[in-house]
């Protein structure tokens, strides 16, 4: 009986700033007095049970003092709250405290933080503007940049969720200097892999500078901030969806994201990603674009940043290659990596495809073949 | 140590074709060919117990002979359904059942099924594509237009969810001969509400088509379905983000949101809103903006319909005036309404508002004053 035009095309700026500094609350409070969230004056802060004392009350009382009103909804720390579960808890929570749509969302935290926040945040009230502290240094090299935020599931992770941009970003380098040992290593993981993907030079001031970074320097954590921000920025502009060159990120991720979930989160993703990353330099020599060389630099990299390189000897081989196939990137059931091609780029197998199939025997012997982390 | 500029300005096209007419499901396989949903080829039809045998598998049965592949996903039908738990549920099988990214969602039903199916689609995977066929005059009336999906949970309706533009709506006429009349009175109520806000013209021709639309007459409920997808579509175009024009989709929303949560969904929507839609007449007549004539008028187009007009005696009238303060409208704490001006506009309260504070007193004596629903 005829079809009816619905016409909504138009123009979205989503744009925002990233900033880096120290002791970037008061920053904050200015920001928003000047706007940042618009007319809202009621904040609700989500952060972690590590997170919460540390940095969360101290940012919450300086907006307090500015006159904003608020308060804190807080999770256990850990991989492990990253559910569709503590989402729902909080938004109970956050009803039941009379929250409606009059409210913006303040992620105080580290990648779990701000994933979880930036996902509840866009389908709270169906979306609230969304502002980013990040205390760590994942959070600053993986979250701060292309929107993704998500939640895991018991069957795969970081597959619920949605693209929901910052109105913006503040990486308080600060906050790194009472990040246990182990998370700031987790953090380097996204770092060397940014190297890997897109820069051969910054992979070199690395590795020149690893010892630097590991002790808080001033000058190398602000480079590496920055580069970080930069390399994913270059990336994600020209991919929003991440259709073609966007799922050059997921470098390392393949492996790395199933052996997350099978450890049960006893690994940082960070160190997931590690392993994972190694696992494609692996690949990458069997298919000869990087040397072995190359791969051990990587590794060597890797296990100065404190990173694990080799699997865990609680994780069944085989099971791990079952798990690759919840991979986003899988398409009609086949698997498909991200191959670095020598250090500082990766593989265009054709124009715009980054991520080749790779058959489960390849993946097999690739995941056979790799140590036994001790 | 300064800021980095992220700049994500950008033209999107969420524009899409409203379908309206009688067995459709070929006209989607063909679109389908045609790149409705790109080169995607497996869709997770998405329905619930009362749909499934009479249309869902009929669609999926004329996909499958397309060559397309997918399964359906069912659920119990009815509001209560339309949960986080029942998304995080169906999402789960569909992980089982091996879907990742590459699939699109097909909604095939009544607006519980498509606001669910739209939420679910929005968040799978950051976001499939998203196709909505329409087998409610509800669903034909309300989720046609807007993009506007979302669950309830125990303490709101409809206020966590998302902006999710379908593919294309298909609004199947056929269908509605096999809904209970209950069903096709709900579905009424979001129509009058329409004309009440917008078209005094448009409520004439409901005034005297009342009795064939009822029985499914084809030129009244085709002209009936394209007049609700205009209205709407009036509205929602020149505000997407629902921050002032649109909350006019609102009238009657206020009470009847409270209403159909206080209900245990003993209420359907539709039911509740016809309530709702009475009260906000009785308030306009109070605040001069109608007559006792016009208000007459709907309170007796809606009882024509079949449709409710005074509160069920197992509500409690006090419990009904603190839930109101669940509404999204509530802004600092302050009730607010969109009252109608006569038939066929709403009061615009200052330039681009359209929702006014309303004391708890005057929302309580109209609650109080309304008559009892035998």
């Amino acid at each position: 009986m005829g079809t009816f035009h619905v016409e909504l095309k138009k123009t979205v700026d989503d744009s925002y700033e990233i900033e880096v500094g120290r002791s970037l609350a008061d920053r904050l409070a200015k920001d928003l007095e000047h706007g940042l969230a618009g007319s809202l004056r009621r904040f609700a802060l989500i952060t972690d049970s590590n997170v919460e004392r540390l940095y969360a009350e101290p940012v919450r009382d300086r907006l307090l003092a500015a006159g904003f009103e608020g308060e804190i909804f807080s999770f256990p720390a850990g991989e492990k709250s990253k559910t569709r579960e503590t989402k729902a808890e909080i938004e109970d929570r956050m009803l039941e405290a009379g929250y409606r749509r009059d409210c913006f969302v303040l992620a105080v935290g580290g990648g779990v933080v701000s994933d979880l926040a930036g996902f509840l945040a866009g389908t709270y009230g169906r979306g609230v503007p969304f502002i980013n502290y990040a205390t760590t240094l994942l959070a600053a090299a993986d979250a701060s940049v292309g929107g993704k935020t998500a939640v895991d599931t018991p069957l795969a992770t970081n597959l619920i969720g949605l693209f929901n941009q910052p109105k913006k970003v503040y990486i308080d380098i600060d906050c790194w200097s009472t990040l246990p040992v182990r998370e700031i290593s987790s953090g380097l993981a996204e770092t060397v892999k940014h190297a890997c993907l897109a820069d051969a030079e910054f992979f070199v001031y690395l590795e020149e500078e690893m010892e630097n970074i590991l002790n808080g320097a001033d000058r190398p954590c602000e480079h590496m901030a920055r580069r970080n921000c930069e390399i994913k920025y270059q990336v994600v502009m020209k991919d929003e969806r991440e259709t073609g060159l966007r799922e050059v990120l997921n470098l390392g991720h393949t492996v790395g994201r199933a052996i997350e979930t099978l450890s049960g989160y006893r690994l940082l993703h960070g160190e997931a990603v590690s392993i994972g990353l190694n696992a494609a330099y692996s690949l990458s020599v069997y298919m000869g674009y990087a040397t072995e060389e190359e791969a051990g630099r990587v590794r060597a990299l890797l296990k100065r940043a404190g990173l694990p390189v080799g699997i865990p000897g609680y994780i069944d081989r085989e099971a791990l290659v079952r798990k690759l196939y919840t991979d986003k990137k899988v398409r009609n059931g086949r698997l498909r990596f991200v191959i670095p091609k020598g250090i500082g780029a990766v593989v265009e197998f054709r124009p715009g495809v980054f991520a080749e199939e790779v058959s489960e025997e390849t993946a097999r012997m690739i995941i056979l073949g790799m140590e036994t982390e001790r």
